[in-house]
């Protein structure tokens, strides 16, 4: 899928993209969201480490920059992600951002969770996805929000994720 | 978390910003949504007046500038914000983007219920909002959508709403 | 809802809009899904033929020209949209936005679906809707993912479509 360099492109030196994650839970002792290791009586059921906040991010800044999706990237059928940090997984796909010419503009990134509690988590959370990527901490922002007990996170059956990021031409004043 | 001003962050003078919400319904006889009032059979069980629309709204503001999120700014455990009108927080959180330099460039809303019928009072929540934040009505786009009977909106247990919202410098051109 | 044309507005050319929809299951051989015919065990029950991809980016794309939503324009209870085909709704709303002076910067889409497997039929919806919309594929993602078995999605009762998109007025640089 080849981009095409036209005059119209040009005067578009940014973009939005939107991803949306869920795991599912299975006994265990802690998850990993935004690069965090949170105690909990549940895992992620997942082929990687599960960190849907992570993987939310990587499927919206592909989806930004016309890239396709983490499922495509990273194949959870292939034996090299089993049980991946997942924050390689971000690593990589800034790093392809880069080479495509495109940088972060900031991020807001939105975690479902009835449980565990998260606001005593997210400033680690911010602080760490903001190092890996060179990012200002006021341009990559995490929120948590419940919801009040109903559907499958409300029932505690897993968490879901969702971002947006805003994207920007790094050849753009 | 303070923000750094470095030349690449002059450089982005936009940024974008998610919000999702949910509340269950109690019996009642009326719900609040987008500061409108709207007869119907439940009332939303929370701590404020439930203002589902408003708060995703809120939370996408405050996720754009990097400013956390609602629960932070607003805890449900406060006194304060017992019973109290969404309106009032949603002009609380524009008062602090205004204080951080940012305004409103344009916000798209989204409402997802089975029932009640959203259409006709769709007119009468951007009027009220568009008024609150001093915006013309044609950036400030409210839609309601269904879920075909199919999850916790579906069998009627509840609202969720999604916001995106694209805030802009108020210092640059 | 007319728009007023200030100072305020001319200095903010971008917009952004979000789309949410879902479409539930009934008996049949196969699925309408960002205009392309996909086999499949069960069809959408709909009003139009259901294609939940392309409604989703029909409402970011009126969202974000603040000007309503899908049910508005194409009402359900409307005989001419009857079994329609999507392509055309999605064809209009574009006329509709030109016609506004806004055009597409980019769109990043997202198909919710336990199943079928999306990822073979990607390549041909990005193909079909750049074409249709006259836009480099390169800015036109589309993106699947799984609920992993939880929700409605999860347990195959139907399939949920978001959408993103930055659109720009034609009249600037
Ligand atoms: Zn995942
Ligand atoms: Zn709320
Ligand atoms: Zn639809």
């Amino acid at each position: 899928m080849s981009e095409q360099k036209s005059s119209s492109f040009q005067s578009v030196p940014w973009r939005v993209g939107h991803g949306f994650d869920v795991h599912a839970f299975k006994p265990g002792d802690h998850l990993m969201i935004g690069g965090v290791r949170i105690p909990f009586d549940q895992a992620f059921k997942a082929h990687s480490d599960g960190d849907v906040l992570i993987h939310a991010f990587c499927d919206a800044l592909l989806g930004a920059a016309g890239l396709g999706d983490i499922g495509q990237h990273f194949p959870d059928t292939d034996p090299a992600y089993l049980g991946i940090d997942s924050t390689r997984l971000l690593t990589h796909v800034h790093a392809l951002l880069m080479s495509h010419h495109w940088r972060i503009g900031n991020a807001d990134l939105t975690i479902i969770a009835q449980a565990p509690r998260m606001s005593t988590h997210i400033p680690a959370m911010r602080t760490r996805l903001a190092d890996l990527l060179q990012m200002e901490v006021g341009a990559l922002n995490i929120k948590a929000t419940t919801t009040e007990r109903l559907g499958f996170t409300g029932r505690g059956e897993g968490i879901a994720a969702e971002a947006v990021v805003l994207i920007v031409r790094t050849d753009t004043a």
